[in-house]
């Protein structure tokens, strides 16, 4: 499989190596808007550098990966549909969720394979907890707690056009949430506060806790901050009649030392890049059988679409103070 | 300190046991409505039996201990205050705010020490966190989750007395809110189910989710039910500015089996006789040590005020489905 | 069962707790050669003190519990045997292999119920393993380790005589090494340190690792310490062909505090008295079914004497360097 | 830095994926006697493969990493020495400790940067806790456990060309307990067994217990097995004045199942392939480092030697019974 790589920013290396790392993939071409960036890591894998327009015109390119901008986004899917290319793009999908809305439309109407990169439904922790969720390792699902907390708060440049926390953050735990229950909202109540004043300046919040009545039944709560001091903090909790489900944190090492304080293990892995590496390769292995047996992806357009209908209301339930019905 | 012991019941026996583990305390004698009950257990520690009247009588009595029913707990907290005696009760004071408002106030104006018996509170585990709080190591508090699950519902005939959920239950909870946080919840909401057909018949709930917001800001978060596969699930977590801390349940015992199916520990100690043994006498130390100073102590009867006004206010929230101020 | 306490000291009040907690036994009398400890202790129970002639004349008391030094032991043991009374006694039997030796032909010629206070065995913790191992849940066993740390070094007025660090602390390892397996060594190597001047100067070790070869094939290692920077170091590992089972040592309580420098707990209980304070009930109610149903103990003199066996060898390999054969 | 990769089979592709991860690296090419395993591997990375002489005589690489079979491992250091190139050599040198000293010699004489794959030592966790070591964490240190078990047995092919136990598995452990302590061993002696009887009829054991005399005092305890139900049982525990380190196992993720049985974690990673996968990465980069710097690695071909030196000790304990003095 020949992938075309947009973006050779950051994330954009974590996918070059995930596509290094897999027997099947190849990375064909590289594009990004400052050049230097495409040719660099172009060059690392003996591959060459496109412009939007080649890209999209070369017909030996199999897939797409998009890993540029927010803004970006829903342009570029749309570009895919209307060349027919099977597309992973990054979440979200755009913080408008009109404009999310006539993209999926247009993914629909196309009938490309397109895959949303939530990427912790490929976390092989979170993933092993749904399994056995799945297998029915705890019955039905009474009460399920997801707590996600950064180990610190990005710059105020970056929280400015985030979108604020419920479209930024907790909307991965919005899609968690649906996506290990196979189940809606029904309601959403939200309490929260702004710890860091600059934060609250930009009228935005930074600790968050989100009660959510499910259509089957389940209630779901969601803990989210922007500060841990010991690391990413990456936990949930699914309790159900028959168990319970934990993921624990994954700690840098697994050092205990024991001595007159007591006994220290490390602190977590320190944010996504660590914390989610083997989520990037895994999405990347999903993406890759969906494309090759023409199935839609697990996670599609449409799961974008949903989170962030349930960080709308989680706004405004923030707004209100009340119970907000979905 | 010569105690006498009011209740030979399975809590009362529990209190004979730590105070024959304490070197500065004597059973001085055993009152039962149950005569026979009275008898085997002032037998067992080669001491004697008294009618209730007998024992507000009786001189050489230096404190009392409340394990009867709840319904007598009041009458005889008061009976104490008159009598200008120190008493130790178990919780609550009573199911009906009013009466125990009335009882306070009696309390109150006969200056004795009175304690109630929020035995979470002496847990050496629950105790820990509050002093690592108290001595700021987690910095302000943002978010305390409190998780509380028994292994098994109580009997029908409990339930139908118990008060419901909130009052029987969660109020354990709610003490232990605003005595980790030394605060008071400005707001409540609550989301509840019915897992059990027949808790639900009786217009009870058996599976809770409540946000509080406090006062002081922190946001708290109670989950509750009355069931759990794996024994009884006592935790806390206390997230702060610079820190987190949690108590993790008590387990059976410390073994680990690693096999072909993964690594294995035991079950959570199985009900609060197992799990709080250690608190019943650190109470009773507790409660010594206040008769002896004539400082009133820590948790007195105003505390279960408190957690019964919050109990009413869960109520009206699940009632309305929503957010209620306190 | 009415029980006569011989030694009102440290161990011998764990032994009045034990009593006074279970609903079956009765604390008789109390036998001090102090006789102010006999009394202080009788008084908390309201029962009497006894001198020892007395005691063994009392035809009311049922058993006796030997609390007092080691010297005294072999002594008393001897006397129950001629009294015909069943006996509870604090290990060892004797630091004199050969007296050993005779007092348990004094025993077995007597028929008297003799059970030695090897506690660790009804350790909640141990006891699980055992049962464990028992009931196959990991197959032939290939390797047990041991790993025995004292939280700090007795005094040197202890060491001098204790016996050394073979007949005073890794005799219990011994004990369970062949009551795990129930097996006998075959041989036994040693490797051992002074890494204290002071010890070293008495002619003792402090540090210790020893290899058994055990007759049914299994190999044991035994670590040994005088001195642990995090408490009292209680482990157990057995490795099997279907599994592997651990105990892991017992904190002072499940607070989890993570902050900036990682996820830190609590330290092990101090020492023997924390940490078995469940063995010496679980004992006692051994004891006291072995009387009633007149089976002798689980164990009894005879493992006593071979784990004093054992420490002679082990002083001999340090001695020679060489392997020693049972 | 073009590298050269030698042997394209399932060592070497670990080793391709590594350079390809790593920004500063580039796959100069594949050599390995089976072309079609070249060339598949080198497709992949578009890059080309060569015969061994082609290799030895461009110019354009850099380094060799030799992945191919332990029979060629002299031979092909040697050629690196002689052509003046930086070499990275899988362990072991040789099964011979004579081959293995000529082999150093020659090494030694040509002044390359020759590093050898002891991997262990590159593990995040190993690394870890020799790190704190080094910072003094624990003081110095008495006692050194090293546990390795296998998951399963390995073929009796494999078993048959191997060099036994002791100088195919253990040779990891001899290696980690002279690198951890900085030291070397004075004294070693050896219990064992053959669980397997197909591995007894091949005159090897798969069981093994040994304990090490260092020449700076600690003692050393090294249990070996070839096979563990619960996968790859890789830990450490170092002992020390003021503090124990451990390194635990790696589980296969963090979820934690808790119900009727119990509290249920997974199973240990399988094998050294997913185990110590980021230890071929980290092994990489150190080995570009040294030969960017031109200072040897941290661990060259004196320390496979001294591994052997060991090895050949705990054969001649296992013969003799005895304890060997080195």
């Amino acid at each position: 499989m020949k992938i075309c790589l947009i973006g050779a920013g950051r994330i954009g290396t974590v996918h070059a190596i995930a596509i290094a790392s897999d027997s099947n993939a190849i990375l064909h071409s590289v594009v990004d808007f400052h050049q230097k960036s495409a040719e660099e890591l172009a060059q690392k894998y003996n591959t060459i550098t496109l412009s939007l327009d080649e890209a999209f015109n070369n017909s030996e390119i199999d897939a797409f990966i998009i890993a540029s901008s927010t803004a970006t986004h829903a342009d570029l899917i749309e570009k895919c549909a209307k060349a027919g290319k099977p597309v992973f793009c990054e979440k979200p999908i755009d913080l408008s969720l009109e404009r999310a809305l006539a993209c999926a439309k247009a993914v629909e109407e196309s009938g490309i394979v397109c895959m949303l990169g939530f990427n912790r439904r490929f976390d092989p922790h979170m993933a092993s907890l749904k399994s056995k969720v799945d297998a029915n390792a705890i019955g039905l699902i009474q009460s399920l707690i997801i707590t996600s907390h950064d180990p610190e708060p990005p710059s105020m440049e970056y929280i400015s056009s985030s979108g604020g926390l419920f479209h930024d953050m907790m909307i991965h735990d919005f899609d968690m949430a649906c996506w290990i229950l196979d189940d809606t909202p029904r309601s959403i109540y939200v309490a929260a506060n702004a710890a860091n004043n600059d934060i609250a300046n930009q009228g935005d919040v930074d600790t968050a806790s989100v009660i959510m009545n499910m259509n089957k039944g389940a209630i779901v709560t969601i803990i989210n901050g922007r500060q841990a001091s010991f690391g990413y903090d990456q936990r949930i909790e699914a309790f159900g009649e028959t168990g319970m489900l934990q993921v624990k944190n994954v700690l840098e090492d697994t050092v205990m030392l024991s001595n007159s304080t007591g006994v220290n293990q490390a602190k977590s892995k320190y944010f996504f890049l660590e914390r989610y590496e083997k989520a990037f390769h895994n999405e990347l292995v999903h993406f890759m059988k969906s494309f090759q047996s023409g199935v839609q992806p697990s996670v599609n357009i449409s799961d974008g679409v949903l989170a962030l209908k349930i960080a709308e209301a989680a706004k405004e339930s923030l707004q209100s103070g009340n119970s907000i019905n979905l």
